[in-house]
């Protein structure tokens, strides 16, 4: 049989596309473009074959740039991870609404483009701009009736980072429709509703945006029943998919390799830990990191004797001190989940 | 965008390949080929072009059929659903080891082939049969270690029931190597374990046949630390499947179409009742139900006027008067979970 029927995206919706990617059996670093996960907001956009992209507000020269002019500028290539703010949220207790992903809302690739800084040459940039305001070509209605573009911003210095970039090509191929293409924002270390996709505006503006994607979505929301102590979602926490063996699966006595992969958007993962039944944390051998904003695959031989049921639990650490909670933050719309891996083996 | 791309089958493992229907999102009554749900216990077999079935033991005389003699054979065509008797295992609470299956392990579609009465109207069958025993070439080992092919027995009456067939043909198509093919057994209204795959031997046995996968496996074992009172896994128990809307998904105010499906391997489905926040049941409307062994579609119409958490049950009854419990049957190996199903919307 051939191996490449094997793997597929889940389906969690089609109206809008949503698709969790297979990430308990990805071995390669680079997630294939069929295999990425997908989470639209809303119906995919009509576009026109020739797309042009506006850069207008705190600029010293607005302009309309077409697609073949980024080809013509210097372009950098990036391998970057996407992670869905709303990863995990099904693992939340209290449950919360929402899209139910399990561990697949992230997936990683190269990403060729042109960085923002690059395109500013060309417009300028006021000195009083806070925000650069990226929308994309998306529209609809949202769960509450009212209808919206998909638009979202970053500040001034994250859209100057040198890591920032419009990407137009993703693993050596031209970004394909579904992925965002013809270009897409990149922003690296930060959920993956940053990189907003089919861009189509970008407008510098003078104080903070807001808008239902920014300000409502996005946001979060610590206590049940109110809005209080509200936060933004931005940088990806440190967080561990343990990928093999699969929760609740049967295994038999023997040595068996855990696997997994640990992130974050802060800093570079230096430890990951394992602890069987509760007993003491014992590190996993960490694969050599590739470059980029990547994950880290990591393995720990586990030598089992006796039948019986186990706790396997994984966290990691990154080069901030950051490390995993037990219990996840719990907020209103379940975003940036990312309490210690657990997974329940019967040995037989 | 081409909608054909939009449903993938759930990866639930790749060795053995394991694989779910996107149950939530199938709306013909008829399950493609590409999307009916995979369930294997071991590596897929090595099979000769030239197939046989060779018919043995308490018969008068033991006969090698090949594929071509099949074509050849008066044949029938029906309407079956196959559903893994592992379907929504991870729903039980306590949680139960296994396959995590969530509602996908079922799938419907039009089968071709002869009947076992019409098989033995060769061979003779011995007065002294107790049961008919089922090897497909597929084999491997388990997770305690043992090696096994999967062999599954019938008790002589459903083995001669006139819609027990081997099946040749799925949806007008010669049956494919993935769904059991070149010759699988369809037992309608049984677990799906009893159609086995890739028939190789079948053989006719004066006494009850034991084997893992016929009293270890698919065995009922209701007690958490013993294996007292258990008996086996035979036919579909009545159950509801809500299609749409999805779990724990928002929604605005207005009316919005509950849909899903009911089925049992008991007789037909007579009523589909759905309760609001656990208010009264109302019948929902059965879809005019097809011929054969189907499941029933079925829908409601909801109509909502204030925001706020709902909770949404539907259970069926089926012509025996069978209904499904509040609570699921707890067994060890997390064979027919049928409790009432319900979801949770957040009206916003």
């Amino acid at each position: 049989m051939n191996d490449k029927n094997r793997l597929f995206r889940t389906t969690r919706s089609t109206d809008p596309e949503v698709q969790e990617s297979p990430i308990h059996f990805l071995k390669s670093l680079s997630t294939s473009e069929n295999l990425f996960f997908i989470r639209n907001h809303f119906p995919y956009p009509t576009l026109n074959s020739k797309i042009s992209l506006r850069i207008y507000g705190e600029v010293y020269k607005p302009l309309v740039f077409h697609f073949e002019h980024f080809k013509q500028m210097k372009s950098k290539s990036l391998k970057v991870m996407l992670e869905c703010a709303g990863n995990k949220r099904s693992k939340f207790e209290p449950r919360v609404y929402g899209e139910q992903w399990e561990n697949g809302a992230i997936s990683q690739g190269t990403w060729r483009g042109i960085t923002l800084n690059e395109l500013f040459k060309y417009t300028g940039i006021k000195s009083n701009v806070q925000e650069v305001v990226f929308e994309g070509y998306d529209f609809g209605e949202r769960p509450d009736g009212k209808h919206a573009s998909f638009i979202r911003s970053l500040p001034i210095s994250k859209a100057l980072h040198s890591d920032t970039i419009i990407a137009y090509e993703y693993n050596g191929s031209p970004l394909s429709f579904k992925r965002g293409g013809p270009l897409r924002l990149i922003v690296p270390q930060w959920y993956a509703m940053a990189s907003v996709k089919w861009l189509k505006n970008i407008y510098l503006v003078e104080k903070p945006f807001s808008g239902p994607f920014q300000t409502d979505d996005y946001v979060y929301y610590p206590n049940k029943t109110n809005k209080d102590n509200a936060f933004p979602v931005t940088t990806v926490n440190v967080n561990t998919t343990i990928q093999q063996p699969l929760n609740f699966s049967k295994l038999g006595v023997g040595e068996h390799e855990i696997k997994g992969i640990s992130w974050s958007g802060k800093g570079k993962i230096v430890e990951v830990a394992v602890s069987i039944n509760d007993s003491e944390w014992i590190s996993a051998d960490l694969k050599k990191n590739s470059q980029g904003y990547t994950w880290t695959p990591w393995s720990y031989k586990w030598k089992v004797k006796h039948k019986g049921h186990y706790s396997i639990r994984a966290k990691a650490t990154d080069s901030t001190g950051s490390t995993q909670p037990f219990r996840a933050y719990w907020n209103q719309k379940g975003y940036g989940y990312n309490a210690i891996d657990t997974i329940y083996i019967n040995i037989e």
